[in-house]
Order: structure tokens, then sequence, then C-alpha cells
């Protein structure tokens, strides 16, 4: 150590170091919500009871397809259904007695144990956008997404209060192989953030390697006996399960991690144009996928998905936050419910192109119904864009502030002593004002929800500040964000081991980009 | 008719007649909602009862204020109550059982009888925005109201497919003499418009000359025997009742017409901070204000109203579209519902200074919970800005075209055989689609709600097109329908009659402009 420059470093890395302990700052984040008001119900039991019978009668006399899957006709045909060439046919009940035998609600871990979440039950768990191939953000405008923008992502995730989950793929690092980009994300979700995550199911291999680099993170032993993952596993509607997802949900379930069982439904494409029809085949398709995952390894945890838009009759385009889908998505929940599955759904789902009021109206239609359709876990509700196509910066922190709005609509009403107020109003009287009496001295700091990112400002004093709109307050508030994120702490041998896992499978298989 | 001139001014009068008759555009207007879908209750019964006899020992113990008015204290002293000095303490019940005499639900005339809308039972009528006097379009930005901006408005109002009432103050006329304005207003109302509208409140002679009005435009006999108008009465909160709002009221109740009884509620401020606590008030005031109606006249049509916002703890401000002021009007309307009285609550209420994205949650987040929480009249239900103190040309465009999504979430689901679509899953089988099949050909065109504003189309068109961002399509909208509006028609004896009536008021008193 005679050198000057490596002493200088580490003098100067030191220093550093203790200056971001003092202003480090600590990003607090929501417990998951557990719901203080009611379901949503829709459907009465006698449309409840058609739907069911309905569903029971496409998978048994129409049945589905299970694709270049030897192995699973093999598992159908020892389980007692029909099975001719591909297709499987359900015998009435057969998969709804299948699906007993998995969890109402399941505890994922994170590797920070406060950051647990339960899935099922009243609880609500919140996890960002799924799936983009673009990136946008007012700086660089729309673009295609790299793991520079995918670990941004997971910064912003992990300092999002109201976010308890870390989500999957948030964009595609499309500057990385495609069959090596599962291993960076994995390592940006375990290194730069402490929540919960999402596994890989782009095939069957990488589903086993994101397995595998949880035994680095977690310890074989742990993952066995918990569930450190929930992943997305869709179906090709109609009625429809290709080998690649069914390939990964196998490995899943056989490892005792989670994973959501999901319809991708655009109405009037993928299902009929009716809603009570859409309904019937959403539920069929996860009866025979649920039932599934239980024939793989029975308790196995698993979510009832939907994911639901409809078509624009004129353009062919998907379109979100329409009054369908979310009628789709609260009779979905009853279903769920009925089949003591958590159920996933909903989203900041919007057609629009940029982060203006076209995305926040549509969002704000899917957020809303989210809750109160009572999904339990909702991918997709920060950041999405353009019918999902692109994730972007700007509409991530916005809809991941609305997020707050629905832990405080959870709460419900409270009509506990404090809660009913009385002595407030005897105090203030007839045309007085609350804002200085006792009641709300005492309770105004946590008695409305307040926004981090809206402008609730004086008209003048908002103008003399720029006359900022949304979009260049988030754009502030992204910047803001990034500048201040600080790495949660890892055990330094578990993240050399992790690297290693990763450079060796890289270094295992040549590059592939399709 | 030697002068050429007048022939060739007929001539072409007469052609541009016959043009615009062959190219006249019908303006479509939606029924009002009729929910086929529940009502979202937040409050179990142990919480509603709670509330319901807090409200009582208000009412008995704390008591209302009616200010300036010796003949409403004369009222409540002989129904029973306590009066000492304004004070006005009422028994337990008392209140309750003066409210039994009003209508359950009731109709509100237009001079177009397809417009008359019932308000109460599973109905939601929608309204514009009332109130400011501040107008903003993209164009000419932020600037005080004029009539020509009132006119406009009413225009919007009347060829939006949604909207279903033509409001009263859609924003203040403020180049107008305050004490004459009313009557400019209602004439723009019931001349430019033909669906049903408002009175004036600002002095009890105003309403009189509104209940005049009414009475030359659908005859005296049926003003008195038919409600012709629902106007807005607001409460002092807390628990404060004034002689001109009363004043109003009093003119309105006894010659049939409605009003809206409306708690004015800021949270924090003119209410406890707890969401119990402001239901409490809210019962208590409402209970008064309708009972006070029925010993104005019992039998007089009213609507239990309750306009809820919350204070912004930092500076004060009014916020909207919080989860606080959702669960107040969740609760409120369960506290309608058991008194058997149409509710009115809910609108496109944002603190936003431009109709961006905080914009669009915000109201969607308060559209949403309308629909949800049982309200009957939304007023405000478009075109809310900056907490109620701009009237937005854009925004309304923007909130009247998702009042359409409203009235397809209120069909609910249908679960007859056409809704089931069992053939279409049948036909299409596993791994088809949709798109052409007989169920979709035959039911495409109804099936989903469709943006006559948003974006659909794919970002390449989107970008060719000049990559318009919502705010930008509602400026063209606004432009496109005031160019297309055409006068609905109306009997030229009435007009003159109306215009006569105006112009004698006028001339009787100097203008005024506090």
């Amino acid at each position: 150590m005679t050198d000057a420059a490596p002493r200088r470093r580490n003098r100067g890395g030191g220093g550093a170091a203790r200056r971001a302990e003092r202003t480090s700052v600590k990003f607090e984040t929501a417990r998951y919500i557990e719901r203080n008001i009611p379901n949503f119900e829709v459907l009465n039991e006698e449309a409840l009871q058609i739907i069911e019978a309905n569903a029971e009668t496409v998978l048994e006399e129409i049945g589905v397809n299970f694709v270049d899957n030897p192995s699973a006709l093999d598992l159908w045909r020892n389980a007692g259904a029909d099975v001719q060439g591909e297709r499987v046919r359900i015998p009435r009940g057969l998969a709804r007695k299948l699906c007993e035998t998995a969890p109402s609600e399941f505890t994922q871990h994170a590797r920070n144990p406060d950051r647990n979440v339960v899935i099922g039950g009243r609880n609500l768990v919140l996890a960002p956008i799924y799936g983009p191939p673009f990136v946008r953000d007012a700086n660089g405008g729309r673009r295609y997404a790299t793991l520079e923008d995918f670990q941004k992502f997971v910064k912003l995730g992990y300092m999002s209060k109201w976010l308890h989950h870390s989500g999957g793929t948030v964009c595609e690092p499309t500057d990385v192989p495609v069959n090596k980009r599962h291993l960076d994300m994995l390592m940006a979700h375990m290194e730069l953030s402490d929540k919960p995550f999402m596994g890989s199911v782009t095939e069957p291999s990488r589903a086993q390697d994101s397995v595998d680099m949880c035994s680095v993170l977690f310890g074989a032993d742990f993952v066995q006996n918990n569930t450190v993952m929930t992943s997305l596993i869709n179906i090709n509607s109609p009625l429809t399960f290709d080998d690649v997802m069914m390939g990964s949900l196998e490995v899943y379930a056989r490892n005792n991690q989670a994973c959501i069982i999901s319809p991708f439904i655009v109405g009037g494409a993928m299902a009929p144009v009716s809603v009570a029809g859409t309904l019937t085949q959403v539920l069929a398709e996860v009866l025979a996928g649920v039932a599934y995952s239980q024939l793989v390894r029975a308790g196995a945890p698993v979510i009832f998905g939907a994911f639901v838009s409809s078509i624009d009759m004129n353009s062919g385009a998907p379109t979100f936050g329409t009054p369908e889908a979310s009628l789709v998505t609260y009779g979905a929940g009853q279903l769920a419910r009925r089949l003591n599955l958590p159920f996933r759904s909903a989203g900041s789902f919007c057609g629009s192109k940029l982060p203006d009021a076209q995305a926040a109206y549509e969002s704000a239609n899917s957020l809303n119904m989210g809750l109160m359709s009572g999904v339990n876990f909702m991918l997709h509700s920060c950041g999405w864009l353009e019918g999902g196509l692109v994730a972007d910066f700007e509409k991530f922190v916005m809809d991941a502030d609305q997020l707050g709005a629905l832990h405080g609509l959870a709460k419900g009403i409270v009509a506990d002593e404090t809660g009913q107020a009385m002595d407030a109003i005897r105090e203030v009287g007839p045309g007085g004002h609350y804002l200085g009496c006792a009641h709300t001295q005492a309770n105004f700091k946590t008695a409305f929800w307040k926004s981090d990112l809206l402008d609730y400002k004086p008209f003048e004093t908002w103008e003399e500040e720029g006359a900022r709109d949304t979009y260049k307050l988030a754009t502030s508030r992204v910047e803001n964000l990034l500048a201040t994120y600080k790495q949660p702490e890892m055990d330094p041998a578990t993240r050399e081991a992790l690297l290693a896992f990763v450079a060796e499978k890289k270094a295992s298989m040549p590059d592939a980009f399709m």
C-alpha cells in the first residue's frame, strides 16, 4: 500500500460512507393493505351459479389444450380426464376438486423479513408494471428499455412507500441477450431492493435458475419450505396452455414457489364480447390451470389471475380502464373467493401514449376497481403506459403516489370514540371551526392521506413556482428519488455468491437474441 | 317586397335553413342511469346506529342555528323544538319524523319531456359544475367568466350525450350585474338547452324570479303541480342555516320545487378530522334542513346532500378525490337511503390548476365513488378545476366523456343466453379467436363503451397525427362541438314572453355588483 492513489480513494470512500450514513434516507414501506372495507359483489347468487355451471360445461364438453406437453397429458389422464390428442376434457367437478389443495393464502418471504407479504384473505399486495419492451421519460422520450432502465425502476420501486413488492420484468432489458437477461434482472431485484420479487417464466430452465439464485440468497432448505417468488404464468386464451409457460409452472410448483395463473384476455378477441361469457371462459381456464398445478404438486401456492382488456372494434387496439373490464374483474373476484384462492387483477392500465389525463382517468378507474373487487395481488400497479408496451418513469411515481389513496380507502370508517368525535362537535358548536380544537390537534397528522407529488397550492403560488403540471412534478420526483437512492445492505459473501452464479451461468451458453 | 336585398337575404336564409336541416346534428342524450349494480355499503349496522344516535344527540344537546329568520324559529317552536335565541334544539326523533313526508323520489320535468329525470331510487342524474367565478381554456387561459362563457357551457352540456341535466350556475357571468345575472342564466338554460335545470338561490327574490320564469316556460299550473327545478341550498357547516339560503329554500318548497340540502364540508375546518365524526355532523345538518323544508311544506321534494372535501393541513387548501372524502360519501349514501331520501354527492372534483393527470386521477376517484355510493344527483359531474374556482372547457368534455364509462359500469352483468355466450365459446374453441364469430358479429356494436375523445390508436399513427395529449384532443372537441351546435326549437311566443319578463325585471332595479 505505497501507492498514494488507493489510499486517497480509501480515505475518500470512508468519508463518503460516513457522509452517506449521516444523510441516509430511511425508505419507509407501508405494510401490505389489510382491507377494513367490504368487497364489491356485482354478481348475485343466481348469476354466479350460471357462470360456474357453464365453466364446468366448457371443461367437460370443449376442454382445453395442453400443447407439446406429453407429461401433462399423462397427469390429466391419470387424474380421470378424457385426453384425445392434446385436448383435455375434464369431467364436471374434477378441476374444482383438485383446486381444493391450493392454499387460500400464503406468505411470500423477502430477504428483509419486514417486507414479507401475505397474499390472500383480505390483503392487497401492490407490485409494479411487468413486461414492456420500451421505456419513456420526459427527457429521453420513448426508447427500447435497457438494463440501466431496469435497475432504475427497481430503485424507484424500493423507494416507493406504497409498493410492497419489487415485481419481475419491470421492463425488458433489451441490451442483454434474451437467454441471460433473467439473471441480471434477478440480481437487480435481490441487490438493489429488499422487497419480494418474481421469477423468470420465459423458459423452464430460467425458472430453475430463479429457484437456484433464490437458494443462494435465502438458503436451499429455506426455499424448499417457504415461498420466496410469485411468478406470472399466462394462459394463451382461449383455453390453451403452452409448454413454455406450463414448464415454468412445473418448476415453480415442484419447488413450492407461487404462480399467478392468469388468462390473458382482450375481450372480443381472446374471449366473447360479453362480460358473463368472458367470466365463464376465465373461470374454466383458471380451474384447469390451478388444477394442473395441484397435479404437479398438491399444495403448491397459486393465485387466480385475470388480466382483462377489451378491444376497440374500430382499430383493433386493446383498451383499458373501461367499464366492461371492471365488470369482469368484479365478477372474477367473486369467483376466486368462492374457490378460496388469492386473486390477481387490475393495475395502472391505460391505452394512452403519454402520462396525461387519459392515462390518469383510465388508471384511476382500474386502481379503484382493483381495491373494491378484492384483488390480493395487483401486478402493474404503477408505471403502465401505452397498453403495456411502455414502462414510463413519470407515470411510475404518479401511480405509486395514488396507491397511497388506496391504503387510505382500505382503512374504512373507524367508529370508536375518537372516530365519533362528539367532543369536537360539542367544543366547536354552530358557526365555529375545527382548525384549532383539541380533537383536530390530536388527530390531524394521521387523519388524511397526503400526496407526495400532487399540487395543492393556491393558484398564485403555483404560478410563481412555474405553473408545473403533474408530468413536470413527476419528472422532478423521479430525479430526486434516484439522486437519494441508497442500496439496502447485503451480506458481502451472499452478494459474491450471487455474482459468481450469474457469471458462471452466462459463461455456460452463447448469447441469444430471439 | 320590391327591394332585392331582403329577397336575396330571404332566399339565402331559406337555403341556409334547408342546408342546416340536411346537415343538422341530432344530439343524442342518454337516459339517466338506472343502476343494475349494488351500492357499496362501507358501514356495518352497528356503525350506522352509532352515527344515527350521535346525530340525534347533536340535534338535541347542541342544536342548530337558524340565523336572522324569526319565522323559521316560530315553525320550529310550534313543531316542538326548544328555541333559545337563534339556537334550535330538536328533541330526539323529531327531525327524522318530520323527514318522513319528503318523497323518496321525484320527477324533474324538462321542457322536452324526453329529458325528464327521475331523481331517487337506483337512478343517477348527472349535472355539470356549479359556481366558479373563473373559466379556463387552452387558448384563453384563466380569466373571469362572462355570460358568453356561460352560454357556451350550456351549449356543451346540451350536446353532451352522458349529461342529463343542464345544471345551474355553470360559471358566474361576472360581466352581468349580480342582481340580474340569474335572469340571463335561466334564459340561457331555457333557450339554449332542453334539459332540466336549476334555479337561483342567491336571494329569495331571485328564487321567486326563477319560479316566475318557469311559470312562463311551463305554465303556472304545471309548475305548482310538478317539479321543474332542483336548486342547491348549502348549509353553513357546522350547524348553521343562514337566512338567504333558507329564504330561497322557503320559496322553492312553497312552490313544490326541489332543493338539494347540502352541508358544505371541508373536513378539518367545517367538520371533525374523522370520517365518523363528519358523518355525524352531516346527518344532523341534513336532518335539520330536510325537517325544516317539510315544516315549510310537507311533501316538498328534497335531496340529502353531502359536499365533501378535506383540508391540506400544510397549506389550508381544500383537497379532492381523497380517500377520506370517498369514505364520507359512501357512508352518507347509506344514511340517506335509511332516510328514504335521494342522495347528492361526488363530482369531477380536483385541486389541480390544469386539466392534467392530477385532475384526472382525482376526478376519476370521485366519479367512480359517486356511482358506487348510490348518488342519485351528481352536481359538478364535469368541468370542475382548481377546487371549484374554475370551470374548464377542456375538462368539461374530458369529464363528460368519462361519464359514459359510468353508464357502462352501471349496466352490471347480464347473464341471459346472449350474455352467457356459450355458443361463441363452443364455436371458437381452444386456440381460436372471437373476432369473426357469430356472437361477436351480432353483439360487438353495443358490447363495449367507447370514448368519443380518448386516443386508442397505435403509437405510429398517433405520432403521425401530431402526438396530441388529452388536453389537445379536448381543445379540438370543444371547438367542434361549439361549431356544430344547433339550438333546440322553442315556441316563439314563449321565447318572447321570457325575454319580456327578463327585460322588465332588469329595468325594475338598478345594477348591483356586490
